[in-house]
């Protein structure tokens, strides 16, 4: 077992504060990284708040993780000590299931080991609590581990690993390309991402925000429009309007109001995960055929392909670093959206052990 | 204008009795229908009932019409006095928007005109109520009619015009097929053609149902399997097992057990409208990328299609033949689903104008 420091939340609802634990040994296909800089996801408040339930404590939040490898275990191939490197939502899965084989490891049959609030997949051990970015190392097989791009920085890069991946693969699965109308709802650390990479995929980006204050920012981001959803006339010019919509926003919205804006054959894609119940209409759906559908993160290969593409086209995260001593300050932050985008832990400047 | 009689619905829930009124003068293009059976769907209950709001009367339901062509207008070439023709759930659409454009009439996004409980879409003219097929007589544009192949007999292929179609549509549209896992929720109207059809396209058809008594019925219509969703065991056994599920029941179901019996990438296609909202957690969805779909009817063109599909494959429904007279005491045996599987009314042979 090895040393490990870092932030947890001591249970439901707590303030998180600093807490010593032990990761794994590492084995022969591990990699150690030392941990730079960790984004604050949305889903971190959710899970320390256990408003989807199932969470456990101690828990060290934390999957959007970009550091330095500082050793490899004997039959690593694809790190050496010095790269850059990161780690998402997930650390294993079965490796054996058909989502597995097909690259979709984040809909692994078994599960796949999450990032934290988990237990590690080792047969013969005891269950080893995962636990995520908040802290200074973490071990992971090299199978689960990304190669961040040289141009990356891997401050800004950090959050790509979630926000990132979870735009840019219902991007790519429903086909956003140039003739395909997106619309994006809400512009926070998801959403704005999604401008980015829906806008460089080509497609034409509406916004749909709850106000018209971020429609500057949003035009810089890359949106070719931008609604307020508080207008009732929005929903009435955007009837029937859109191919995709990717919904961010873990709030309950008024889903018929909202599909009523999509085109025939057209779909809305959760990305959001509100804690309660959605209500929608049959109408809504069988009138033109509209499909309701959700999407959770990436495949290994297809975040690897994210990062690539936001490589190649200069794509990074809008973020704000903050020291993890302000930790709880930024959870307050992003409930209140009051972060543009992201929030990104400075691990290596501000953790001490 | 021309006479017309048949039975109406007088105001919301009222039983339906006798009734005489008009229809269209009868112009070049329209085809005049002595209408021979008309099936009864359960969304004629829920129109009578005004269960989706929006219902006008008096009302004349019916929307599964065959029958036998008495005139033709002067320029209608597709029909000639004596064919064997049908009229399904709308008989006109604006032909001009995108969805008219690629034969999906039932999108038309003016709004397809319903069979009954619409009004007629003619400019100039006061508003004509458009009235179904619960009657003697019905005046159709030529290319809103279509042809009955010559071995489907004309009772059993009334409900083809919309049970059959509806779920033709889909299992086409999410390409149900050998290799394919096809479930159908439901063993009434819609499911018992739509396990035919589902059947005859090569998929694997399992049959959901509230209990096990229609357990035979559905192997002979075609059913691989069957299932009782009564037995708890049953979503265990089956999670994550089907590509397709077609929903036919409205009642109201609890949709997060079922989704969870949905592969990845799988879909659940409403088709049935229950009157309710739907409700549904985010989770059931995101987990495996599934969708949560609607579908309608189909368009003019796959309509013949399913028609011609049947015909070749003699694919007919099931059906109880009942004099109009009983039509109060059908509506209440297909409300207890009291029947194997569809109505039809005899009216060729009943009505009494």
């Amino acid at each position: 077992m090895i040393q490990v420091c870092g932030y947890a939340a001591h249970s439901a609802k707590s303030r998180l504060a600093q807490y010593s634990f032990e990761r794994r040994e590492p084995q022969d296909f591990d990699v150690i990284i030392d941990i730079h800089y960790c984004g604050i996801c949305h889903s971190d408040i959710h899970q320390v708040n256990d408003g989807w339930s199932g969470s456990t404590f101690p828990m060290v939040p934390g999957h959007e993780i970009t550091g330095i490898v500082s050793q490899v275990g004997a039959k690593v191939t694809r790190y050496k000590v010095g790269d850059k490197v990161a780690v998402g939502n997930f650390v294993d899965s079965c490796r054996n299931c058909s989502p597995c084989r097909k690259g979709l490891e984040q809909y692994c049959t078994q599960g796949a080991t999450w990032t934290y609030n988990a237990v590690e997949r080792k047969d013969g051990e005891k269950s080893i609590p995962t636990q995520g970015g908040y802290s200074n190392k973490i071990v992971v097989d090299e199978n689960y581990v990304f190669s961040v791009p040289d141009n990356l920085p891997l401050e800004s890069a950090a959050p790509l690993l979630c926000a990132g991946v979870t735009l840019y693969s219902p991007l790519i699965h429903w086909k956003a390309g140039p003739g395909k109308k997106v619309g994006i709802i809400g512009l926070g650390g998801l959403g704005h991402i999604g401008v980015k990479i829906a806008h460089t995929l080509g497609a034409e980006v509406t916004v749909l925000s709850h106000s018209l204050k971020k429609q500057d920012e949003a035009r810089s981001l890359g949106a070719d429009y931008f609604y307020d959803t508080s207008d009732p006339l929005t929903f009435k010019k955007l009837r029937g309007y859109f191919d995709l919509v990717i919904n961010t926003v873990s709030v309950e919205l008024d889903l018929n109001k909202y599909m009523k804006m999509i085109a025939l054959d057209g779909t809305m894609v959760i990305v959001g995960l509100p804690e309660k119940q959605m209500q929608i209409g049959a109408f809504s759906l069988t009138v033109a055929r509209r499909s309701l559908a959700g999407s959770v993160i990436g495949g290994i290969k297809e975040t690897q392909e994210m990062l690539d593409f936001c490589s190649k086209n200069n794509i990074v995260c809008d973020i704000e670093l903050t020291p993890i001593q302000r930790i709880n300050e930024a959870y307050q932050r992003v409930l209140n959206s009051d972060v543009r985008y992201r929030f990104v832990i400075d691990v290596i400047n501000s953790l001490k052990c």
